[in-house]
């Protein structure tokens, strides 16, 4: 039988930080009795908002926090070595930990995991993989990259999809996910060149299941399991989705106040509003990924309550269990000796 | 007092071409007594959606079509010399119309405006520049490049930053238009080496009335009046709003129609509804006009009825009325000589 899984969070990060990250990180523990949980961040204040002691919840006192709306994550990593997501990331590094999750800035979360956790050497860059919510019942999308890094190569592009290919097959259990490079157009020879050699280099992977390009207005049609993509693109593309949600929802709450029939209209289709919100709504999922790093990071929602941190913690667990780190650092390694030859 | 306005139409571009084409030019003539239309198409075809014959419209027959669908919009250029769109743009370079609307393919269309009517000098790329629907009120954004050139350079964004300004403040009477440059975040250094240099670009024109970096999750909030970006993120940005838009209203509509109580919400919501639908819908608003090239060059929907193609030709009038070809030259040609020095 193995020992318990090893998860660190960073329970300073997130919008209803420490109160729901400790919570959700006792309902973790609670819920899974496979996994064990290192609290890092201000003892006093994660001590309040835990119900009782956990023989599974450990915590470490950091002093010092990096803020969500921080400027400069690379310079608060390098900086804040007290900072919780920093003592938090060295554990990670030195194995004290098996993974980590933070509801924190996403950018500090980036920094921290390529200047501290570090990067594979089988891996160019690091990729964010977040899983879309889609219109279809119960389907998700991979977006990767959703923005880690803003350089766009063909060949980071490429191994974007490498990346989320292996991570769909072991940690989702997905078989032969169904990959689209989102393009400008549907037609092969589509996009600048970047997008033009991403192409070929992926349709000459016999190993991945490609369909082609993918054009952003099917971001949550669900049509395919991978969007690939660079993290410049796919953040542009994520955020227009997210963007357009919450507009078309504001608009529409107000028109129906606006008037009596309006409001009861409303109040009939009040449970359809909230199960299509439900349905676009990436919470539940678990949070995203970051691939490319020695161990997995999780990035939960900055918005995170203490469900959605127990689904990310859920997600960690998933992650070291089904050893996605050394899958993916023997396919890229392979695949960096294939593009040599 | 000034000739007649001389507007040409690629009366075969288009969902709904001939027909609704051929009448929505025949509605502009009756609405708007100072423009003289050209139809360009197969002349039996376009008489017979003709009411009656008009000495404001006149018909130049063509043999050939370019379709929807064309897979390699620069080659059908080259090579259909007899289609109305080749005719029609040859009709623009040599002066006979002054300025050309077409509901056919974007990209033939960006095609023959670069090919056949020609780039203006002051000008390195083409970009297309729609009117966005947002939010708010009878608001509504440019987007300047919505996808007329993938490559993405900081000198290109920052021009077409330049050709939107003008567009706004000649064609659509804007004072200090309000510009942001689309980035993966709202601080100043964000993005990779284009966007860093293409903001020091804007911030440093003092003719512009630059605010900074815009997310896409603001798309359609309305915030500025000027989206600048590369034709590549501006195309993934729009597809990504209107494909969110669609499938929410199809999630909607599935399933306020799968139980009684939606079914009542659903009628008593439905002006509201409507109203929302109208409100994020850009085909009243004229089309995007494709700036940087030597006439203008207006795009209307491909799935335009003559309402909107009405629409499209107003706009031509207005920027042949309000001489916005010259005033980008002369605006980019001093930006030019000043970049030099």
């Amino acid at each position: 039988m193995r020992k318990l899984y090893k998860i660190g969070i960073d329970a300073m990060g997130g919008d209803h930080a420490p109160a729901e990250i400790v919570k959700g990180a006792y309902m973790a523990v609670e819920h899974y009795p496979d996994i064990e949980v290192t609290l890092f961040g201000q003892e006093e204040a994660i001590r309040k908002h835990l119900p009782v002691s956990h023989d599974r919840i450990q915590i470490i006192h950091c002093d010092d926090v990096i803020p969500m709306d921080v400027k400069d994550p690379a310079m608060a990593i390098r900086r804040q070595k007290a900072s919780s997501l920093v003592v938090a990331s060295r554990a990670v590094k030195q194995g004290d930990i098996e993974a980590l999750v933070s509801a924190g800035a996403t950018g500090a979360l980036i920094a921290a995991g390529t200047l501290l956790v570090k990067r594979l050497k089988s891996v160019d860059r690091p990729a964010l993989a977040p899983l879309l919510p889609t219109v279809k019942k119960d389907k998700h999308t991979i977006l990767c990259d959703a923005g880690a890094t803003s350089e766009s190569k063909a060949h980071f592009i490429y191994q974007n999809a490498k990346l989320a290919d292996i991570y769909a097959k072991t940690v989702l259990g997905m078989n032969k996910p169904k990959i689209g490079l989102l393009n400008i157009g549907t037609e092969d020879a589509k996009g600048g060149i970047d997008q033009q050699e991403a192409f070929l280099l992926l349709k000459n992977d016999h190993s991945l299941n490609f369909l082609g390009n993918i054009e952003s207005k099917s971001m949550i049609s669900g049509t395919v399991d991978i969007i690939a993509t660079d993290g410049y693109a796919g953040n542009i593309a994520l955020k227009a989705v997210e963007g357009t949600a919450k507009d078309i929802f504001s608009l529409l709450k107000e028109e129906i106040m606006s008037t009596t029939q309006g409001k009861i209209g409303g109040l009939l289709l009040k449970s359809t509003f909230a199960h299509i919100k439900e349905t676009i709504n990436p919470k539940t999922v678990g949070g995203a990924i970051l691939l490319g790093i020695q161990a997995p990071i999780i990035k939960s929602p900055g918005s995170s309550d203490a469900e959605t941190v127990m689904h990310a913690i859920h997600h960690a667990k998933k992650a070291i269990e089904n050893d996605v780190i050394n899958k993916i650092d023997a396919a890229l390694s392979t695949s960096k000796d294939d593009s040599l030859t």
